[in-house]
């Protein structure tokens, strides 16, 4: 898995780098966006567009995305070479919810330096994370593979679905942070996964049945397949964020006690409250609804979760879903090598420590 | 004018109601954003999404996007009450631009009330911003007028490219308030503001075209028409912040010397300080600059505006852009009513007083 991750990701940039330049000039700019009315400045779109966007990039990520992308067009039979500029899309609209998601959070971290708002001010971040939406469906406009004109418009129709319901999930997340009480139960707690981490995950796996032309059992497999990885991914994200604040994984990139602090309503909340007497319950919701926590709150909070056996819980829905997962792509004709590295990706999203 | 935009609203409002209701329930989620995988949570996303979008549509804007429009769809032989549901996009997008931008700039008032981040959290109104960036795109999927796959997937690359250019003409313009001296001249100004608020007109006009199948130099003189007519709303808008400022306007619904606090570089600021001394250009630049300013420092600033005739320097330039316009849609085969109409839209927006 390390191996097919790394072995991608200088291609991925250089195909990144192909349609947003580290070094803009008005030549660029005119070719990417088309031809000024009047005139560019760009030194300001280097400042408000490429520098923030390449200070994220070059700070890691995975590129999981855009390597699972290429491990489907691989596995669909065509040449992950030929479509970079498509694997490109899921990465850069992720690496813009980032930025955004860290404003609306009020993040002050995010790969180990200061979050992109704290950096280059809020206005940039967003406008910068807000562009990052907009620049990768251009790649389907610029149509580098020359597909016909059905699969363009499907492919638009298909992001336009995901997209909308990413917006969803969010949506559902923020609200739940600011409610004093946890209003809700697991099945709203997995859909919002499934809208807000799963949708990009949808992208993925339809974009590459779409764009190679697969028939829609294939796509509507793909597309499970990568949500219900996502949402693994998701909770995984959320036993991390637990387990390192009690000193059990390595080093994280986030400060300690992160979601109870935010006070999100994760899985194992939801868990340690329906599993909690009314006491401890009560308390979690308590220390999650307050603006400022201590960190004895926080270790109080964290010590709940665990007496509750929240994170067991967790990973258990977590390892389900990965199953499920595999049984989803289980009737494919995928060759071996390929089935191989997509179960590894449903692994991995569990298994991995940062 | 005025006659025109209030005969439409209440249609307008209703369409908009149809795409969003006041009142969000499990259906209309289902119906409009497909099936949830687990189950979706209905109040979340009336608290995230429909509310705060009402808010804002229900304390005024003049839906004058969405008119012109209906205007153009009308001029090209077309009953505009049936594509409604399309005069929507603009007008949801546009919403969409204000609630992000009053997170960007730290704004405190809109439409004479707190900032949609002050009443409902930087979270929520940001969301609620962005998922109105792709909830009016649905529209083409949902495809109300029946449109020809090859109109649709026009509309879909129409938009990714002015989409694209707004996120650039944004990223300059703030790029520039950063800035501790005005480095640019009136020709990156302009562009700018064809970026930002040109290609939203291009949008309204470009769905109009699109729609109705006109020929293409139709849907660029009609662009060309709608961009101009923006850029000088634009310019409208600075004029209108320095006027009422100066205490020679109405009530604008913004605080006074809102542009200077902010730092904005706008072309009555360009202008300024080309044609002044060096000693007040720099006074200038200093003021806007500055984190915070007196309003003894804001009436300097003013003053400077004043001296240096850049009101009237701004007015005429508005004036030509506008006459630009009209010139734009001269040699179409509109009826008199409907050259009327697109006339006066541009007398309208740089005569406006609010």
């Amino acid at each position: 898995m390390r191996e097919t991750l790394a072995d991608w990701r200088p291609a991925i940039d250089e195909a990144i780098a192909d349609l947003v330049p580290r070094e803009i000039d008005a030549d660029y700019l005119e070719s990417f966006f088309g031809p000024p009315t009047y005139e560019y400045d760009p030194t300001g779109i280097q400042r408000a567009l490429a520098t923030p966007l390449w200070d994220l990039l070059d700070r890691g990520g995975k590129r999981w995305r855009a390597v699972l992308f290429l491990v489907l067009v691989e596995g669909f039979g065509e040449d992950p070479a030929e479509y970079l500029p498509y694997a490109c899309i899921p990465e850069i609209l992720h690496n813009g919810t980032i930025i955004v998601d860290d404003v609306e959070d009020g993040a002050t971290i995010r790969r180990g330096e200061p979050a992109l708002h704290r950096v280059y001010g809020r206005d940039i971040a967003l406008n910068a994370g807000n562009a990052m939406y907009f620049l990768p469906l251009k790649i389907l406009t610029r149509d580098p593979a020359d597909l016909p004109a059905e699969r363009r418009l499907a492919a638009y129709e298909m992001l336009m679905y995901e997209l909308n319901r990413t917006h969803l999930g969010q949506g559902m997340d923020i609200c739940w942070h600011n409610e004093t009480e946890v209003r809700i139960g697991t099945d709203e707690y997995l859909e919002m996964c499934a809208c807000k981490t799963g949708c990009l995950g949808r992208i993925v796996a339809r974009l590459a049945a779409i764009i190679t032309d697969q028939p829609p059992e294939v796509e509507e497999a793909v597309a499970t397949y990568a949500e219900l990885t996502a949402v693994a991914f998701q909770i995984g994200d959320d036993i991390l964020d637990v387990e390192h604040s009690l000193g059990r994984a390595g080093e994280f990139g986030k400060a300690f006690g992160n979601d109870i602090r935010e006070g999100k309503t994760t899985l194992l909340v939801i868990h340690a409250i329906q599993e909690s007497g009314p006491d401890r319950a009560n308390r979690l919701e308590e220390i999650l609804a307050s603006e400022d926590n201590t960190d004895d709150e926080i270790r109080e909070a964290l010590s709940i979760l665990e007496a509750a056996g929240s994170i067991e819980y967790a990973r258990e829905r977590a390892l389900t879903l990965s199953a499920q997962a595999r049984e989803a792509i289980d009737g494919l004709a995928f060759d071996a090598e390929t089935t191989r590295k997509l179960n590894e990706f449903t692994e991995f999203v569990i298994e991995r420590d940062t």
